[in-house]
């Protein structure tokens, strides 16, 4: 394992393996155990370091880190000497001299995680960086993914939306792709990035010629104020054609699964009967993202189990 | 014990006895301790989910879950995903598969915490819903009034104010009456809910008829923003009328004490020096909030004593 | 040492010298640790109460509480019920209810700790008040002048910039002449105080004629918001003229040091080439920022070590 985890590719295959091994190991050790949480990081601090909202992921990551006897400090952007100008590079060294073992940052500009991981000895999780990566989500997926179906090697994934601008599109085909799965993006032509046609996936506009032949649907999260004229003609028009309802739902084969990373629009990109069916995910998801995100930090700050 | 506590009828007389003698042991044996805290609910996750601004109760059930050695985890709802359009069921399920084995809810809607029970398999605590219910803070009242007064059979409680509106009066009648004290409602006809006849209270219009007949007045705070024509002619005239300073005070019999929930408007619906004299329980409510939480949180998670 | 910290004056000889020695102490008990913690705090409680924002100095206390494995509960004075128009006192009392036993406050106006203290039973601890002073950044600067130069008897110390509003300048005059240090304030005459002249402390308004005397050279953080006509022409003039750049910096003998108290103006009152020059102790004063608060919490709540 590298010492930072900023994007899907910092892990090859069996770094990927070793974080999934790791976070069924954490789940085992938890189910049986009284008090819910491991020693592991004892006196050891993780900082939240948040330049975006995202409340789900910072109690992720806060949770994940609590259950391992860390130390967790949150620190929102908003409100502090951030907002006095200080520089992200000022603000690293700051979180360096304070003790920090890793840093979890969430920031709206790409490549912001990669420019902390320059300035600090600590580690580094990127926990979404502007439209560029999101690698603990695509862990999490991995993990739900082999948890359902058994395997991920051959496992056909469309990946559904806006891809142009998800960081969870982005990571997830890099690590599906890492972890053998073949993976089809499905999205009009003006939500798909300009070099898409270099990333390892399938690429089609046609969402109901793609789902009979998938193991998994990953439907991504609608940004209301990207659906704008210039990406797309109306929301009704791109939930009519993009959108997982329970007609569509009916042409996956009997063990395929629908996944979304949250939060859900419900009966914009997905119905509500969709994200409450049987085949959906993402319940686990969230709670595989707890597991995921504990065997990274675990992995990571290099504890010794007890 | 029910596994939730939405409102004061969740309690019966039983049950609410067995909360005020859990704090009462909470009590005696952290004050017996060198480390002011127990491990009851070690490895235990409480999450306070607060869509409403209230640090004072926030902090409370903070304290009370971290000195039973739980972990906390606070989310605002402001600039949350909840922000982005989630869904208060999605927020639940989230929290659910987190592993949260208790939410404190605040919620600007009455009867959301009930809702929020129908999603989880924890236990919710109402920590304030809308103009509904306050149970935790009826219970610290009770335990105020047995921790002066000896007692809650047979006791007199007027209850002072914007009833219409309150929570706090809503959960303190209830409770109180399961207790077996007598409750006179005290307020302007336009501060009184539609249906309090059936309210297990007595209703004046007249504070100072009604002073030197009762052993305890609990004062509600007012919201000046409601304090409108619509409501009441003035700020002055209801502070005239409804208001509890030193006068008042001296037509109360020798024992009888003053209560508030907090936070006060000095000068408003209380006097300073009422606040701060020898009658007044305002500060003890505070700390017995504490332990009463404590007590709520233990039984409701069923931790066995250490 | 007295029951609070409210301003430098607070601490004599002997007790600043105590509070650099303990954070020394920790130090090194800390460096020679697997798990980076003492129990010495374990089961009080700590609360950060703070009216403006300063989410350095909140994290700094935070760690040193959680380091001491006392619990520490943030409270953001913006949208609580001090929002509501409550009292600090009304605060106070209910934090002292709680069971506070420290409260660590961050206030914008002078004087807010002091009359804090009047209503607690517990510690306060001033993390900066209005202009007047902010005790612990000036005992982190000593324990660095200290750790630096071996010394702080007869070390002569330069305070560069707007002195007016800086109660890090106020605070450091106050402790370095306790601890025998020569202070030197060196800023244009409409950045000085009124009273300045019974300060223990030589005043110079040019800079390059005190640099080669000295050996520390503190730099002010300048607030941009009132670097107007008022005080001075304008942000450039100030910096050709108090701002500390590569050349300036070439005046300095060998051994002297260049601090600052963060977040800095980089190429404003101090470049960037100096910022990060071997003779720049900023990040250093970060990290002892966290064992002299450590040592402060430590002292002033009694604990005693395992």
């Amino acid at each position: 394992m590298k010492r930072h985890l900023l994007e899907a590719a910092d892990l090859d295959r069996d770094d990927a393996t070793l974080v999934l091994d790791t976070a069924a190991q954490i789940d085992q050790a938890l189910a049986g155990r009284e008090v819910k949480k491991l020693p592991t990081l004892r006196g050891r601090t993780v900082v939240n370091l948040f330049y975006e909202d995202s409340t789900r992921t910072r109690i992720s990551f806060e949770l994940a880190a609590k259950r391992l006897s860390a130390d967790v400090i949150n620190f929102s952007a908003k409100g502090s000497s951030v907002s006095k100008g200080e520089s992200l590079k000022d603000t690293a060294l700051t979180l360096e001299a304070m003790g920090a073992d890793a840093v979890v940052v969430r920031h709206w500009a790409s490549g912001a995680p990669h420019r902390l991981a320059h300035w600090v000895r600590g580690s580094v999780v990127n926990a979404g960086d502007g439209t560029h990566e999101h690698p603990t989500q695509a862990l999490l997926d991995a993990y739900t993914i082999r948890q359902r179906l058994g395997r991920l090697e051959g496992v056909r994934v469309a990946v559904v939306g806006d891809v142009l601008h998800s960081r969870v599109a982005r990571s997830n085909v890099g690590l599906l792709h890492t972890l053998g799965a073949e993976v089809t993006l499905v999205a009009p032509p003006t939500l798909l990035p300009v070099g898409v046609g270099s990333w390892p996936a399938e690429v089609s506009y046609d969402l109901d010629a793609v789902l009979p032949k998938v193991d998994v649907v990953m439907m991504l999260r609608v940004q209301a104020e990207r659906m704008n004229a210039s990406f797309f003609p109306s929301a009704r028009e791109y939930s009519r054609r993009y959108g997982l309802d329970a007609r569509r739902m009916g042409a996956l084969h009997d063990d395929a699964i629908v996944m979304h990373p949250g939060p859900m629009n419900r009966g914009m990109e997905i119905a509500a009967e969709v994200a409450d069916s049987a085949r959906s995910t993402i319940v686990e998801q969230v709670a595989n993202g707890v597991s995921t995100r504990m065997a990274v930090l675990y992995l990571l700050l290099g504890g010794s189990p007890q």
